[in-house]
């Protein structure tokens, strides 16, 4: 069975999507806990993080970058990555949380 | 004014040390907010996520991956990295958080 995020890379869910590359996907969180909750998420399906190869988290991680950037908050956010405890979709994904930055995301699909 | 991570690594503040490499430092959290806290960071003082290179990204969730396994909590850990947003040292580091593990960490200079 697919997860939530590989339905969504397969365009079979909908979802607010932020940013794209070959290699990954960055969407809104449809239950955001902070001003801004981005999903930064491989479209490989890897389990978790320990499943997680350290290139793709590399990449993960330069994307952080980028979003950081464009939404210029690069002093003011957070990542949080639950293994397991607390984490909802057996599909790696970063959270990139913040309470402060626009009051409106603009989408890639905007 | 170095950093309090900074000034553990050069032994003028103790710290309860986990694990260490030529290039990072695990130590506990003196303040734990989960059964397990540990903090990971680079001996080299980056100031945030941010400003730290992927290449040293990389070793520190390497290390992670190597803690996680040492504490059999490789299904249930979460990471955390405040970057400005929440973070009070100014020096990169990384939260290993779990509510499960061991009922006493052993230390290297236990």
């Amino acid at each position: 069975m697919p997860t939530i995020f590989t339905r969504i890379i397969n365009q079979e869910l909908p979802a607010k999507i932020f940013y794209e590359t070959d290699v990954l996907l960055v969407i809104a969180d449809h239950r955001p806990k902070d001003k801004v909750h981005l999903l930064i998420f491989p479209k490989t399906e890897y389990r978790n993080l320990i499943e997680t190869p350290s290139d793709v988290l590399q990449q993960l991680f330069e994307v952080v970058k980028i979003i950081a950037k464009k939404l210029e908050l690069e002093d003011h956010f957070r990542i949080l990555i639950n293994n397991g405890y607390g984490q909802e979709v057996d599909h790696i994904h970063l959270h990139f949380l913040s309470d402060r930055g626009p009051d409106k995301l603009t989408f890639l699909d905007d």
